[in-house]
């Protein structure tokens, strides 16, 4: 039997919104949510096409504007991003296929919204075409993985980033023919044009409670490639990277101007670190991040346990959805629905980026030459912590 | 004539209190401020002798407590930390001599209150016997300079260290007379016994708006020291250090339980981040933080510019409190007032530390090689950032 789900609220912001007087909510949403060029950030009217497409379609839709200061020798760069969360269509038991081709169905039905939408660089989330099934450890979900270059996947998203003109990022499992049918959490950039631009693997690899995903993939090797697409220089940091702010910077540091880091986390595990950490990362490293993440609660056939001591059970927990965009300035959108599919559509100056590396200049505050020497030191077998003892103690 | 500071309100949490009923604001709070041990974080009772002193003495009080999970081989290592907020309490065109004593007898009073209800370390915030000058660039600030060994702070200090069998750390400005008189922002160590354990220098100076710090003192050269107390290994990360995620991460590597971040920072600068980085930095070290900022606004005797084309004024804005203490689990408490003197008590047990780090285990998924070969190829002159480029762009 199949564990319900307990009942899961829709959002903080939604009950905020209710409850929290208007005047009130400026100032929560001031610390909350930060300003942009002094101001809260906007949200952008979209067509009622595209609204009623999401009411019909039953996902969450939502669009907000970053801005920058205007330039004198630089016009704006004004990026239109696009998050897309998206549960699973067909149950677990299902046929392999049919789980795919479900999933696909629905993306497209996202995608072509983000089109219509105008996106210009739009993001899924962690493994987007399957079930996140890491957590029962069973090698049969490998089945889904996929050819970066030429796998189904792929291809549905080189056709529609050739329809919409739109840099697409696919983050499958990806089966490695060329290395001895090897697997890796991978995510493809998809060009404008269609053509698959390169791809990167997922540098950390969680094995927390039912995660032990090196069960199923180990350590990337592909460093911190920065993409240099039509629209931007983005990169990707893959969901558990988050937890580290040396993968967040080593993007930063050969440049990106939007990371998205596409997630699968649940609630009990993670939820209070969500607002934090994609934020951290942007207020540091003078860059946009996309943070996406999965959303509902998978039901898997076979039982599996947690290393909790709880009994087993066939899911794993909610996954909270809540993508959101967070900017270099501190600002950040509101997140999408805690349970429902979703779109957000946010409109980046990437010249905030410069403009925030030259108000808070972190990169030259950053004494690199004195992290370099200390985990030049920390990676030896010898090292020896800076310690200053009391030398009152026994 | 001083610029009159705009009305400001008390706390986020005094407004999602007064406004969100009970079931919701357990949901928004789980969100926000995360759970320890599966519960929300838990608020001690102080005795009402200590509750009547901070409603006389017009400072907020808060306590609360960090569990760890029981274990077997290990006794609990639950040590009670204090964070002081304070205003300065007599105008900046006093007498230097009557401006630093006033805020000595504040902080004796906030001190022994903290010594009442048992506080074990307790930190003060930045140049916390002084009023803010440095946005003025008026170099007559220095005089409230003192020796780290042997100055009237480091004394008071020492006094209250041995009567609360305490151990304080204490952030002021510093003046290095074995090194040609120069000026330092310093945290210095006390320990219980009221010894100098050690000092620790502000690593990462500002050059921000109002706040181009290094005309006072230049990047500390102290490392990341980590202090051996009686009470746990703590660590110092001063004020604009906290906006660098490798800063953090070097007192971590060094074996920091506990970090400080004594800091002075006001609202339309920071006040988003507030919330976000020392908490990032607990989360990705599976540490304690204590965050400690300054509270009030500072009206100074000449008018100065911050380089945004306003015109002169005399206060740089408000120094927003909203103290608070961060735990490994991503968990936090409350902040301590927007406008008011403060005392955070929080106990904190030690052990959740490691079995943070053994539940994540981000330091063993680091790939500390990893990033210290990319560092020290990003310190080279001719380092090239890892970039794909679209090759079929122009």
């Amino acid at each position: 039997m199949p564990a319900s789900p307990k009942a899961e609220f829709l959002s903080v912001e939604s009950i905020l919104q209710e409850h929290v007087p208007a005047d009130k909510l400026a100032q929560v949403q001031g610390v909350l949510y930060g300003l942009n060029c002094g101001k809260p950030v906007a949200a952008v009217p979209l067509s009622a096409e595209l609204s009623s497409a999401a009411a019909a379609g039953g996902y969450d839709l939502q669009a907000y504007r970053f801005d920058a200061a205007p330039e004198q020798l630089r016009p704006p760069r004004i990026v239109r991003i696009g998050l897309v969360q998206n549960s699973i269509k067909v149950p677990t038991t299902a046929p392999f296929l049919e789980q795919r081709q479900a999933i696909h169905q629905r993306v497209r039905e996202l995608i072509d919204a983000a089109g219509a939408a105008g996106v210009q660089v739009l993001c899924l989330q962690e493994a987007w075409p399957m079930p996140f099934g890491f957590c029962t450890r069973e090698k049969v979900w490998n089945e889904f993985a996929e050819s970066a270059e030429a796998g189904p996947s792929t291809r549905l998203c080189q056709e529609l980033a050739r329809k919409h003109n739109m840099v697409i990022v696919s983050p499958i499992l990806e089966r490695d023919e060329a290395h001895g049918q090897t697997i890796w959490n991978t995510a493809v950039v998809i060009g404008n044009n269609g053509n698959v631009i390169g791809k990167h693997r997922k540098n950390h690899i969680p094995r927390v409670g039912d995660f032990n995903e090196s069960t199923y993939y180990m350590e990337g090797n592909t460093g911190h490639p920065v993409f240099e697409t039509a629209f931007g220089k983005i990169a990707v940091n893959i969901c558990y990277g988050r937890h580290h702010p040396m993968n967040w910077q080593g993007f930063g540091l050969n440049g990106a101007e939007i990371v998205f880091n596409p997630s699968a986390t649940v609630g009990a595990l993670s939820e209070p670190m969500w607002p934090i950490e994609a934020r951290n990362a942007a207020i540091a490293n003078s860059y946009y991040v996309g943070a996406i993440n999965r959303v509902g609660t998978e039901v898997f056939p076979n039982a599996f346990t947690s290393g909790d001591g709880k009994p087993a059970h066939k899911d794993f927990g909610h996954f909270y959805g809540s993508s959101y965009v967070a900017a270099p300035d501190a600002s950040r959108t509101p997140s999408l629905a805690r349970t429902l599919d979703g779109l957000l559509v946010a409109d980046c100056d990437l010249n905030l980026c410069q403009q925030l590396k030259d108000k808070w200049g972190f990169r030259m505050t950053a004494r690199y030459d004195m992290y370099a020497e200390q985990l030049a030191r920390y990676v030896q077998h010898d090292f020896t912590p800076q310690v200053i003892r009391d030398p009152s103690l026994e």
